[in-house]
């Protein structure tokens, strides 16, 4: 986004995916491009939230300020995860126009950094990202995207699914207290595929962090579920101790 | 290194850490830097083996190519781990001049994407290593380094320590056939800690892919303990069935 005074590094640029989780979907948030061409020629599709550098910005600072300049989304935590430069990345006619018309300069080659998040769609301000132009794709509909932004999607979901298994980031998803179907399904809709019901339950229980209140469901036609919650002091006293070998 | 008709991107570099494991070490490939300043003043200190990027390259070919050109080391697998870019990390004096006089550029601003390997030193030609003015560094005694490099090696430090509580990259380092023992003292040796014996036992044994030989050590003191190898096959096998959950 080209700002008067705002001196951009064309060399660099930053890119975030942000991965978006509501009952059963998993979306991501990208930005619809609608720029008409020097031959005239109309565009329209989609590319991640991102921006170049500008001159003395640091890549952290640069990823969080393009976030909230181009969806309104604030305060996410973003954790960068890969940096993409393949010299033919910026090779596509309408990449190059776009970039020249939206930057005013003559961009060659971009190393991108890319920077992912996984956030609760109901409790972030949803409102907000539409206004500016951003939308919530389902993670199964992804549309034409610009650059190699889908090569930028699918590693950030590797690494999000990666982390999943490893650390228990899938709770903060979660009300406090759920059943363990719900954690199940937060699970199943990350990883992408479905996981059998006893022996998720069982290596579930397994773990010591999972501490199960007195409270069942109530008014469920089926047998009522007993609830649940994470207790993360109990999980950070286990992960001292632990040694991993997860593998 | 200004290699005559390449030409650099002055925006962009690789930097490579290097772990080396040896019995009860590890140590990380530094070179050394020896140049005299603008003012005639002698520098000597070491930095990672690394380069810019040439217009055109790849990143992940940049850091084999740096690799290879700066200590011999050859077709070894390198892992991006993390990108360093803050504003200042190259505002030292003795690092712009070394910039200058090496590259013949005015570097300004350089976003260095960097790379880890933990390979075993007894395993590689270390002489080569030596001719290229590249030495193995204990990771407890590292010495004065060039740029944020420290960083980069702490930082990279975390990302091998995390991995190897993840996944099973310790097997590689060692015979085919080994003690516990052994396989004790690799992680102790990388974790930078000491583990309870018996818990590691009772972890380590757990996993369905440690498989017990029949084979005992002989002719040592005290009681032989039995060999064990990994299988890799029950390893992907359980993998794939596994939900991680090593949280």
């Amino acid at each position: 986004m080209n700002v008067p005074g705002r001196e951009i590094n064309p060399h660099i640029s930053v890119d975030c995916v942000i991965f978006g989780f509501s009952t059963n979907q998993l979306k991501v948030l990208l930005i619809k491009r609608a720029h008409t061409g020097p031959s005239g020629k109309r565009i329209k599709d989609h590319k991640l939230p991102g921006d170049f550098i500008t001159i003395n910005e640091d890549l952290d600072l640069a990823a969080s300020r393009t976030l909230e300049e181009l969806t309104g989304l604030k305060d996410i935590y973003l954790q960068q995860f890969a940096f993409f430069g393949r010299p033919g990345r910026i090779s596509n006619r309408v990449d190059i126009d776009w970039l020249n018309a939206t930057t005013g300069h003559e961009i060659q080659r971009v190393v991108t950094a890319a920077y992912y998040s996984l956030i609760n769609i109901t409790e972030t301000n949803s409102d907000f990202a539409i206004k500016n132009n951003a939308a919530w794709i389902d993670i199964q509909q992804v549309p034409d995207l610009a650059f190699d932004h889908d090569t930028i999607i699918a590693n950030g979901l590797k690494h999000l699914q990666k982390t999943l298994r490893n650390e228990p980031i899938g709770f903060e998803l979660l009300p406090e207290k759920f059943i363990i179907r719900e954690l199940q399904s937060l699970y199943e809709v990350i990883l992408g595929c479905a996981l059998d019901n006893r022996n998720f339950r069982k290596k579930i229980l397994k773990s010591k962090y999972m501490v199960q209140l007195e409270e069942k469901q109530s008014g469920v036609a089926h047998k009522p579920a007993y609830y649940y919650r994470f207790d993360r002091n109990i999980y950070e006293k286990h992960k001292k101790e632990s040694l991993g070998f997860n593998f």
